[in-house]
């Protein structure tokens, strides 16, 4: 499908109602661009910064059919739409990036499988749709190794660690029994993760690549650019490039990677691909001239990216859960700027907001 | 009155809908605070970016009233708020900043007294109530001068230059014989301006001196920081802060001065004070580690202030009328931020967006 190329009054729908959308539709709204969420949670964050939102449930035919009347293209917030909704949604109007994306991505299975298709690495995996697969995966693969459920995990959700003296039986029970994946644990050095954009004309840019610090499965602190050898550095730009371009990509993707060190050498393992904006890249939004929130607004709408420019080094900080109340502290840290999600129950685990802090380059900005 | 420090899920309401209101909006949502502006006009831009809106008059007070019961603080985007609007709004939620301020700035004759009677230069200036007044007025200060209305001018709408050649008694006719301000023509060698924030508290951060290069009276490109003396730089910040404390100002402002070169002394004179973001802060919102917008929010909202760090140096070019088109050309250009209103009817004269350029600066982040 040839896509359009919007005007700065059409309207962008887009699927989900957290914290992503709603940072797209404040990028929406600077370039003059409008944005038209549709979730099933009446207390979507996203909707609270446009004035038209649909709150329904994914199969409600009649609301998506007026959403999709309402809006000129769709994207989405998060990887978990399902199928039924993105080809309903698709026979009406263009689905940004193409649906056939999620197929991929919603499975890890098929994720590990494109990526090591294209010759990039990733953490030794093996479909168990079993006990008896299972077994042999382990012996295949060794332990430690992580039990994951093929379709819908996230923060650590749907994931069993197998250690030395753990019954693989009992990981298998633990995610009830549904397809899963077994990979290999990679003792990796750090985690790093490149977002990169791609337009309908094939133009990519990519940002600095990140370097994320996680704690209990959720991402805590992204530091850019990772201090990481330049070589890592390209090697962790190609990789983004090369799937972004094997996709026929249009928008914003965040691949996840491992960086394993042995001796002197480096290898850049691929760990999940997320095809979406990424809260690794949430940094741009204070760290370039560009966030990455305008970068997937600029693909969607048929407009050329934009090239970044870097102000300086970035560390990014999530407030997870109560740790909301400490935007206080943050307000008047030189540099910091204080992101709040306008979610009002700080759940465990939920993100509430997040901070950036900008150091000037002794060098400049690159 | 003491001022309430807002919780993050509070609502801020907006009397006026352009895009100032929408560029405040933005920065309020990034902070988890929500808006609801209040505006006449069914199309206004503001709309656009926030869930509840109300579109009515400024004297209808059954609507005044439930828009004052929907928010918890009440501000302003434009400086011609009816005084009979803020006061009925002003009995029932604070506005901030306070009315009175307005009572100054909405008339030209209060404002220059005010500000001559803290020191600070002006251009020469006489109040017209009458042929005779103006009369006088011209032998006192000569010619060539403006005269203004006291009152609802701006972007060079309702003065009249009055030359060597021309009939006093044409300008006041041409006025409509309204009360009006004669002042004397300054000789500048440069608009510049400071936009200053001062909080509750007292705290006060002002942003860089502004250059501003204005075409048929209205502003076109704003640069930063100014290419001025430093002497020159801290008499400008100097008078800001004068004026935000002499008001007890909270909130951020605008002072248009002119800068006077004889010989090697320059002397800084205001012009104009806008008690609101002002358009030559517009770069801020890609220039700094925080935005004039949100410094404003901030204020509003009982927060410390943040200290604004600016990345590089800054170009702000206004999109006005048909040059909205031009957008296109500059979604490319590495460093440009294109920022579009949302409005729909490119009208001569009629704001429709900005482009900022950041250029990195050799020496580093200032």
């Amino acid at each position: 499908m040839t896509l359009p190329v919007l005007k700065p009054d059409a309207t962008i729908g887009i699927l989900g109602g957290g914290q992503l959308g709603r940072m797209l539709a404040l990028a929406a709204a600077r370039l003059g661009l409008r944005c038209h969420a549709y979730a099933p949670d009446t207390d979507s964050c996203a909707f609270q910064v446009m004035r038209h939102s649909t709150c329904a449930a994914y199969n409600d035919e009649a609301a998506l059919e007026r959403f999709a009347d309402s809006v000129d293209v769709i994207t989405y917030e998060f990887e978990n739409v399902p199928a039924e909704t993105a080809a309903f949604l698709a026979a009406r109007r263009p689905v940004i990036p193409d649906p056939k994306v999620l197929a991929t991505t919603q499975d890890r299975l098929a994720e590990k499988s494109f990526v090591s298709g294209l010759g990039i690495a990733t953490a030794p995996y093996a479909a168990v749709a079993s006990p008896t697969d299972l077994a042999s995966a382990v012996t295949a693969i060794g332990v430690p190794a992580v039990l994951k459920t093929r379709r819908l995990g996230y923060d650590g959700k749907g994931q069993k660690m197998i250690g030395v003296k753990d019954d693989p039986a009992a990981a298998w029970s633990g995610l009830r029994q549904v397809p899963a994946i077994l990979e290999g644990f990679v003792p990796f050095e750090r985690e790093i993760s490149v977002v990169a954009a791609r337009s309908a004309t094939g133009q990519v840019e990519c940002f600095d690549v990140t370097e994320n610090e996680h704690r209990d499965h959720i991402l805590k602190i992204s530091r850019a650019p990772a201090a990481v050898p330049g070589t890592v550095a390209t090697r962790a730009r190609e990789i983004a490039v090369t799937l972004a371009e094997a996709f026929g990509y249009v928008g914003v993707l965040g691949v996840e990677m491992f960086l394993v060190r042995e001796g002197a050498d480096y290898s850049v393992l691929v760990n999940e691909i997320a095809p979406r904006v990424h809260n690794s890249g949430h940094w741009t939004l204070d760290g370039c001239t560009v966030s990455q929130f305008e970068q997937h607004i600029r693909a969607v709408a048929g407009w050329p990216l934009a090239c970044p420019l870097r102000h300086g080094r970035a560390e990014m900080t999530n407030l997870i859960g109560t740790e909301i109340e400490s935007y206080r502290q943050w307000l008047d840290v030189p540099g910091a700027s204080v992101h709040l999600y306008g979610k009002t129950e700080p759940r465990p685990g939920r993100k509430m907001g997040h901070v950036t802090r900008i150091i000037p380059d002794a060098a400049g900005p690159q």
